[in-house]
């Protein structure tokens, strides 16, 4: 008998049909002699509408207040899940992120789960119920509910899978699976079979939606297979796991995009230690993520400084970086909200030059012009006019034949 | 300083603007000098909803699933009260009621509360916090959610405040206090001042709903005065307390009614010891509270015994009823749902026989016929036609002199 954890995320329980849906989704893997453990996202736009209610009381609602009170969307879907599957017939219970025993730090709407308490859950899998977990939430020290922040119900699931030694971690959304890019822009794109860790991590990271990295590191960290599949068909869906031989594989598994990036330059900045660190830590103080760094080479220890950041957090972003160019001295800043970053993904990248040329390459075939590159072991990525994104995902995708079964 | 716990129904809180007039009046209180515990039910119509999702996904969903379910709903309007007072400026937490220790037996859907842990509450009351407690919802051993069933947030704000002895226990409604009938029926009827526990008992037993029977036992068990107040106006409300004289006070103080009754008799019955037993006990396993019981004089050991029970109860009831009849040897049986009942409340009636006379002449005078009456050492009540109840009230109302504001 196996042991799965299954993740159903607000669309796949938008409506009490769906949640039916789901439920016998859930029956299907029960019979199929698992054990299975499940974790909700809240119905739908719930979680919107809770956040509407609470700006309609306050113009910055308080971060404890706020947890407990979009903690209860999740707890909803639970019970209706829970009360669905009863009425197929099947053992269900559900369980609030505190009583599956998930304590988290005290930062609210960003907790990290520090560690589970299982004796709960096991209990209840004795019992032979199916057990449904209210996503996205957690309890601190002081027993106040707080809430994981994005990708919170993913979190959720690879952390119990990790916990209680689960033999899969399923993600069951609203697609078929990991694609080599975005299907609603490449109409060739092609369903991963399996991906590594890493490049799943790096896909999610730079734009693939399906699943998110702060979830992949974990099952990474675990060893947990993450099995990301569809809610609604009976596809295999695309397996993520450890067990793909990198040395064999110098292939690219993918093309990721981001339309949600804006850039800022600090130009004419006197290159001395510390100065970067100026402004980069008044960011993170302020919580805003810096993604791509470019220092330009220094000419006469003058320098500029280009970074991205998500779009929405352009505004806090310059309200910051104006007094620190000044106090650094710099001669000025500009940002642009006009950009978008493209990626390629695969194993063995950085140590194959001809994928550098070869991206390149394909991108100035198309008109594009490149603003910034950032590499890893397994990424190349350039931020270019977020107009070009699109015809940049398709030119990659022909130039490095995704829609064909690499073997 | 004092120590109060308001309680606000539904309809006070059943918008953002209404929750930031409960604030702003909360507020109020605590600037008077006041230390204020809250207890807050689910936002207008949430509880319905709630249940009306859950009909959808089961026919008779999971008890345990659904006080889990339900209790979001409190939650929902705790932490938003919460929200707009720390928006007000004021120091404000909302704790569940699991956190605010209110320990219940297992019985979903009708907890009864065991005992209060208010350690949390003294804490938060300590640090000059206002706090708002999650009304109509505990936990049980296993540290499960239960709901406390009808009037679960009067009986919450009652026992939060025997537990913390608090002064003054306010239940704030959308009425101004407790008239001496439905003003809706009656124009001239008069706000009380005040009221005895056992009055109040027996008005909102017999179908005044300003505040739940059950919070007014446990407000006279442990001798906290409840002040019945407007949520949206600033007027004087109805006291309930114990210090009134009963020996002073022969007189009527409201007429209540009730027209959410139906009638069983069973005809012919054998009058032998045991007999009503069978059928009562029967009714009581299935959760049917059988209210007036009327066992007519056997003649030749034959009896008739008519009862009373809500309305919507019943279908199930008879159901009972039927197979129970054949069983005991009963000749027939018949049911009427189109009854209700009209009450006179007041100290000392029972002992002053004038009143029983003066109640029944006010009836006949309308040509109101009285079916069955049933007598309390404070109150007389009459099932009469439903069609004549709203009649009856006035009737009585003017007989009374209840327009009069009395010494």
């Amino acid at each position: 008998m196996s042991l799965i954890v299954q993740k159903y995320g607000g669309s796949s329980v938008a409506s009490a049909e769906k949640i039916m849906n789901v439920a016998r989704r859930i029956v299907q893997a029960r019979e199929q002699d698992n054990q299975v453990v499940v974790v909700v996202s809240a119905m739908g736009d719930t979680t919107d509408e809770l956040l509407e209610l609470a700006n309609k009381v306050s113009d910055s609602p308080s971060a404890r207040e706020l947890d407990v009170l979009l903690s209860t969307g999740e707890v909803v879907s639970s019970t209706l899940l829970a009360m669905g599957l009863k009425s197929l017939g099947a053992s269900a219970i559900s369980l609030t992120g505190a009583q599956a025993g998930i304590r988290t730090d005290n930062s609210y709407s960003r907790a990290r789960i520090m560690n589970i308490d299982p004796k709960r859950l096991r209990k209840e899998i004795k019992k032979g119920n199916i057990v449904i977990v209210a996503g996205f939430q957690g309890i601190n020290e002081e027993m106040d509910t707080t809430t994981l922040g994005r990708g919170g119900s993913d979190t959720t699931a690879v952390a119990l899978a990790a916990s209680l030694k689960a033999d899969r971690c399923e993600i069951c959304t609203d697609v078929e699976g990991v694609f080599t890019a975005d299907p609603r822009i490449v109409s060739q794109a092609r369903k991963l079979d399996e991906a590594g860790y890493e490049e799943m991590l790096e896909m999610s990271t730079y734009g693939a939606k399906v699943m998110h990295p702060r979830a992949v590191e974990l099952g990474q960290l675990f060893s947990i297979p993450i099995l990301v599949t569809s809610s609604f068909s009976n596809t295999s869906g695309t397996l993520i796991h450890g067990g793909i031989t990198v040395e064999g594989r110098n292939k690219v598994t993918g093309i990721a995009h981001d339309l949600n990036v804006a850039k800022i330059t600090v130009v004419g900045v006197p290159d001395k230690p510390g100065i970067a660190a100026t402004i980069f830590e008044k960011l993170a103080t302020a919580g805003i993520s810096v993604d791509t760094i470019v220092q330009n080479a220094s000419i006469e220890n003058i320098t500029d400084l280009t970074f991205t950041i998500a779009k929405n957090d352009l505004g806090p972003a310059m309200q910051i970086v104006k007094p620190a160019a000044l106090e650094i001295g710099a001669r000025d800043y500009v940002s642009d909200s006009d950009v978008g970053k493209v990626s390629i993904i695969g194993t063995g990248i950085q140590n194959t030059p001809g994928f550098a040329a070869k991206m390149f390459t394909a991108l100035s075939r198309e008109g594009i012009n490149i603003m910034l590159i950032s590499t890893s072991e397994i990424r190349i990525t350039c931020i270019i006019k977020e107009e070009k994104v699109k015809d940049a995902v398709r030119a990659l995708h022909r130039a490095f034949e995704l829609e064909q079964a690499q073997k």
